[in-house]
């Protein structure tokens, strides 16, 4: 357990396999609860800051309007214009933000695990919205959220991971959420991008099979941001191999359903006729991925709300 | 008609081109009342998204103003650290923010017609806030509304526009919006910006005739980051040949006023002193804008609310 | 005085030096109620915009919490995508926004004395949140809070100030504030740090016998970022030779304090396990920035709402 354990599981949210089952069903129903219209308001003025040292459109938004619906006041953080610049540490980044009220603070950084310095040692919640190649853990409650109000179980249900999973911080954190909930989750995608992992290890199929046994397709975006460049094959022949052409999309099972974490590369991991086609969940899970991150908010403000929290003070020791 | 017509002109703001007389004399008459402290709120929790894909002070700051005296929650949005750097579309943009729960979006793009690609594709209304060199409705309606503030008519009004209009993206719609509400408009400045251009084909007059003559002076800003370079002339002889210099604006009529859409380059268009003097409008346009904004986004967040639309669903298709 | 004395203090906070002895005491006064939760609120819709032209994680945000706090709507303000980028100056940006309708501007700009175009030119207040290496009120008034909090009194208190005077917004203004306010104030680091300057003429002393001596140690930042580079000392000889290490701190006395405007050079200014020790207030200034700001923010809008300046009309002259 990366955090300590259940006593600062209330506090933050930093990797979803510190998350049990039964935790993560009760996110999943609160989740459901606000996107039926319930609110839940965090008291008195209450601050967030969102600290994305990562270029985002869509984590950073869906956060942002996550927060004004549960009313919290949202301090603007410029990665680009802040103290970083002048050489501060996260640690001491954050630890300023608390000292000057903010009440949570929702992180993206590039550096894996980079939360280990805040941790146990900040006293006010930290969300992860991404580390490096690592967690993405409220991407993977959304999927969920979204799997779940589509055929309420994971028991048994057939998910195909395809794409690059050996740089997507989503497809492990999903592959092992949903084993963890049940569900049978096969992958496919370049080979190469499978060797020597424990995830995969068989569980790979050819795809032109997958896309006829799955109920959930997810397809994964290709990271050319995070590749090393080197000798890849083109846009047009990825699509062809390992993409979700038109005549794949017809062989999916009925009821089946197509997921992808976005930004889409149209007519590369799907062909830009499916993206919004009738089996597509891509923008539905943008609009769960407000309710969610909702949910997580409450959860750990009402968890830093605690007594046991409030009453904690910070040790001094020279 | 860009944006097809009436039945979507409830939900856009693209072109001035779109609105004839009326819709143009309505936006006049709430912009007044909102001027004279008329409130009006948008219902429950509303959310808007400025996209500002060029720099602005005035124009931007202009719309958050106006939108938080409308008690809009505004969503921020950076477009240097949006996932535009991931290569994403402005149609994939606007409809993820529109999944994630914004109601309605403020753009501006360098890019001629970039609404093209959103206009009844989207499902929530756009406002063009500058696009290219094509138009600036925002900028054209306060212009008007100062205009009409001051004489309370447009009909025989003169009026003299003066600079770069080639490059301006008021000056076409403020001509057109002008003539269309009964005004007469004549043209100045350096005659190679004017060669073969329909709107000021006969109506070029010589600066020194034309101070003279007009109700209203509006003077363009000379748009250095649109030409190319070439051997353009001293900003000193600019001044002296086509910019109103102190000598010319004692020349003006009683009772004349002085526009610019700002910012601008003192001692260029006009001189340094003019720039606040009794004649001048330039601070009285700015302080316009909110309210003319304010109508504008009560005007699409109306129509975008009716019966008809929130009945419209996607149609997906295969 | 910088603006024009009594009649504009009212409005303006540009400079410590402006203020006497219980125009200071009166914030502090404040910033004590403010801390104990008492609240104020502006009365209707308030603006204010934060313009800072240099990179800031502590200042900007502090303004920010404090802003929210007094109910304040904060319109964002990003010196990177501004009109500035198309030449406007100071003066301009900053009566468009009163135009537009900001209430208050809090600017930090690397010129010195970057107000001097502004006060009594524009109608709005000005607080400045850093020039150059002139001023920075704020910073100053919530170390005097500080340092009031603790001792109750400034009469016969021995503070130190130790690092780059001469670089330093915050030391000048505290030397002289603390001397005002009946403060010894004594100085200590790199002696060519100090040549030629009045402030610290005949008042330096050797930090070995300073630490055992003060009740409040001021540590200032080594500014790199200000310093031409050059041959200087590498940071572990600064520490060793200039910097509060861990036996210094054991020599110091009982009940006396360390201060750092922060960020803070770690185990260059002070050893890394001191930052949080303690004697430590370095995160209790950065906590008492808040309550020090909303005083400020509620004295300068108060000011600005009195009768006189409701009244007082812009004077245009040609």
């Amino acid at each position: 357990m990366k955090n300590g354990g259940g006593e600062m599981m209330r506090q933050n949210l930093v990797s979803i396999k510190d998350m049990n089952k039964d935790e993560i069903l009760l996110i999943l129903m609160q989740a459901q609860k606000f996107s039926q219209g319930e609110s839940w308001r965090a008291g008195e003025q209450t601050f967030v800051a969102n600290l994305f040292f990562e270029a985002s459109t869509r984590t950073k938004t869906s956060f942002e309007v996550a927060e004004r619906k549960l009313g919290l006041e949202v301090i603007p953080f410029e990665a680009g214009s802040s103290s970083v610049l002048k050489g501060e540490t996260l640690y001491d980044t954050v630890r300023t933000l608390e000292s000057i009220g903010v009440n949570a603070v929702v992180i993206r950084h590039k550096e894996d695990q980079y939360y280990k310095q805040l941790v146990n040692k900040v006293n006010i919640p930290v969300i992860n919205a991404g580390d490096g190649c690592g967690q993405h853990p409220t991407q993977c409650l959304l999927d969920l959220f979204t799997i779940q109000q589509e055929f309420n179980r994971f028991e048994g249900l057939k998910v195909g991971i395809v794409g690059d999973i050996r740089h997507s911080r989503v497809a492990r954190s999903n592959a092992e959420s949903l084993r963890k909930l049940g569900a049978d989750v096969r992958f496919s995608g370049p080979p190469e991008w499978f060797a020597d992992d424990y995830l995969t290890a068989g569980d790979y199929m050819e795809l032109d099979r997958l896309v006829e046994e799955v109920d959930v397709l997810m397809l994964l975006r290709i990271q050319h941001e995070r590749h090393d460049g080197g000798a890849e094959m083109t846009k047009e022949d990825y699509h062809q191999m390992y993409g979700l052409t038109v005549e794949r999309e017809q062989r999916m099972k009925p009821g089946s359903i197509i997921m992808h974490p976005a930004p889409v590369n149209r007519d590369v991991e799907i062909a830009d006729g499916l993206v919004e086609c009738s089996r597509s969940r891509i923008f539905k899970q943008m609009e769960n991925g407000v309710f969610v991150r909702m949910a997580v908010l409450k959860k750990v403000l009402e968890g830093s709300n605690s007594n046991e929290l409030v009453n904690q003070k910070w040790q001094y020791s020279c």
